[in-house]
């Protein structure tokens, strides 16, 4: 049985207010054997408040062992099994650049590329390009124009750009064309079904037209496609859990991760101040609250332990803004771990705090990952978190009779 | 793979024994923070005797944040996977009314409702009507005959009653005909299937006949049927673990759920001591005793938080009766938690003992949920719970050489 359904079957209106306040990246490493992670070197007394009163875990966002992006790691969160619901590189792509993806659109990733005389690729980033010129060279690319599909080239940085192709019968099984070593051409798209050879033989038009508008251009003289993905058929959170839900975040990858899953994006202002202040403003018209602050994360990725231990802190002296708001239920987490020791995402597990009135109390006095080990809520997969948020926000009926 | 099929295939006889005794509703809440729960409030000497040498932890009957009702509970506990197997509310209704269901019945529950010149309802429960007048209404319904089915009619109480139909080809996809407001008429059966388009035929028959039966009896002058449900195909506990079950029950719906996955279920007093009574009676009739112990569930739902303290400690008192049968398996746990504070049913997980001479011992020495948290069995499936007695009690073989 998936659990969607089951939600849905059980699920029962309530008044109650649910705030999803994810910190990026949250979990953490010592630096030293015996030492403590980021979130324990943090001084957070108003998180610890919430933990002495509610219960606390670790959550694992897909599979012992197993890093997410930021894409799986956020679905779980917002309660899709992420190994069901996939997120191809290329939406993921546009999403990060704001580019507002659609249910007839193929995205992919691209990248401009160096080829020699027989169009062999000499160098797969053309030397890295700066980005005033990825967004001249998309311009040229913009140009191209044939029927049967609308075409949207938008530059990421250096090398990279997105493409879009919005239509109909748009297959995403269609191989990447970057041969992946230099010293061969670009290969041939190929599709693996006949929406996808649909996609192919537009994919080869749109590179051979690219080809001819870039060719005195070198470095930048050719373009290398991958990530081909389709937008995801995803149920709504209002359509399977009843909520209206709104996301306050400021990145652009996660607001379009937000908007997949059915929640509003309003302006948010940039830091988190705005944020909360956002949160405050909207509080009346929605039930279901996305926070994403994203500097635990970006520290993380840095190698910056101070860094992330005062983004931590200054995360911690917003919550009492939040708690004066009087949720049901106040979840503080992460999409995953970004130990700063390790300057990337991780596999290790999520420290979690769940407040609410019905919370059956745990031993745990202090938020930090060795804390979170012997919280209530055990060892769990995200994706059970959100049933839980609605349980404790009485959103959910009995199961049988 | 499905666990039954696994245990089918290791599954080894053995002259063991294995007590499953279940406290309805065991886990609660503490009505303060930092408080206790009933059953850390409660003194219980003999359990604690029983956590000190065997092994604890917390079982979650669903899934988290779901909140089991007394069906798929008990189903977890017997081994089966609770969202594999569902138990409609008809056969759950005639369960509880102690009225024996079988593979050929559709069961429904009936209320009967208050219909005005013109057929509309007025009230949808015939205005709370006396047991008495319920069983009377329900004698008249009794003399409907039609060819096709085979009719019974059983009162339940105030307005509820039960409606079995026995014979072939009766489907259940019908939709309930109560409209579930006042100023409308009852709505009329469909099937969305060939077979249950027979049932919905047979079923507006019934209502009409019982409309014209009961014409003059206002309030209680028309019925309402819903919960349509056949008998579920369940393969016994003796064809799957390979054990001879016997249930140690008082209430009819609990007796009810052990005959359908193949208990006996004799008479067994109304006590706890006669339960206990009974058990020691039957010792070398059977090898797996379902042990039914209502009221800690019944003072929850009452959320008389002493009163379901006290029911702990009356349990607590008749164990060493129990043990001193020498179970080699014993298993105190609850089908979910009913937290006085909640006065419901909850989601929260449930502790549980597991008692046997093959326990890897943990550092738990009282029963309680904070203590189970930290036991052995960690936080866990409820349907997993039967798989490990049969381990402990050597009857499941290795998987694989």
């Amino acid at each position: 049985m998936n659990i969607h359904n089951l939600i849905r079957e059980l699920r029962e209106p309530a008044d109650t207010k649910i705030v999803l306040l994810v910190a990026d990246g949250l979990g953490g490493l010592p630096l030293e054997p015996n030492g403590k992670t980021e979130l324990e070197s943090a001084r957070t007394p108003n998180l610890d408040a919430c933990v002495r009163e509610g219960v606390c875990g670790l959550s694992t966002p897909v599979l012992p062992g197993i890093t997410p992006g930021s894409g799986p790691g956020h679905l779980g969160l917002f309660g899709y099994d992420p190994l069901q619901h996939r997120i191809g590189r290329g939406i993921l792509e546009a999403l990060g650049i704001n580019f507002t993806v659609g249910p007839r659109d193929l995205a992919m990733r691209g990248n401009f590329c160096t080829v020699d005389g027989q169009g062999i690729i000499t160098d797969r980033r053309a030397g890295r390009p700066t980005t005033e010129r990825c967004v001249a060279a998309c311009r040229k690319l913009q140009e191209v124009h044939f029927p049967g599909v609308e075409l949207f080239v938008e530059p990421v940085r250096e090398h990279r750009f997105v493409v879009v192709f919005r239509g109909d019968n748009l297959g995403d099984a269609v191989n990447d064309t970057d041969p992946q070593q230099t010293g061969h051409k670009p290969l041939e798209a190929r599709g693996a079904d006949p929406a996808s050879e649909n996609s192919a033989r537009l994919v080869n038009r749109f590179v051979a037209e690219a080809r001819r508008v870039l060719e005195k251009d070198a470095p930048t003289n050719m373009v290398t496609l991958r990530g081909f993905s389709r937008y995801p058929k995803i149920d709504t959170m209002q359509e399977v859990y009843g909520v209206r839900p709104v996301a306050i975040a400021v990145y652009p990858m996660y607001r379009g991760l937000a908007r997949l899953v059915g929640m509003d994006v309003p302006d948010c202002g940039a830091t988190l101040a705005d944020q909360v202040e956002t949160l405050r403003k909207l509080w009346n018209q929605y039930d279901f609250f996305f926070l994403h602050y994203k500097y635990t994360d970006s520290t993380g990725e840095d190698g910056n332990f101070p860094a992330k231990v005062e983004m931590i802190e200054r995360l911690d002296g917003e919550l009492p803004k939040i708690r004066a708001l009087n949720p049901n239920v106040l979840i503080v987490t992460g999409d995953h771990s970004t130990p700063s020791k390790l300057r990337s995402h991780s596999w290790h597990p999520v420290p979690t705090l769940l407040w609410a009135r019905t919370c059956r109390p745990d031993a745990v006095t202090e938020f930090g990952e060795s804390y979170c080990l012997h919280g209530g809520l055990g060892q769990f997969q995200a994706m059970y978190l959100l049933p839980l948020a609605l349980a404790h926000a009485q959103r959910l009926g009995k199961y049988g009779a």
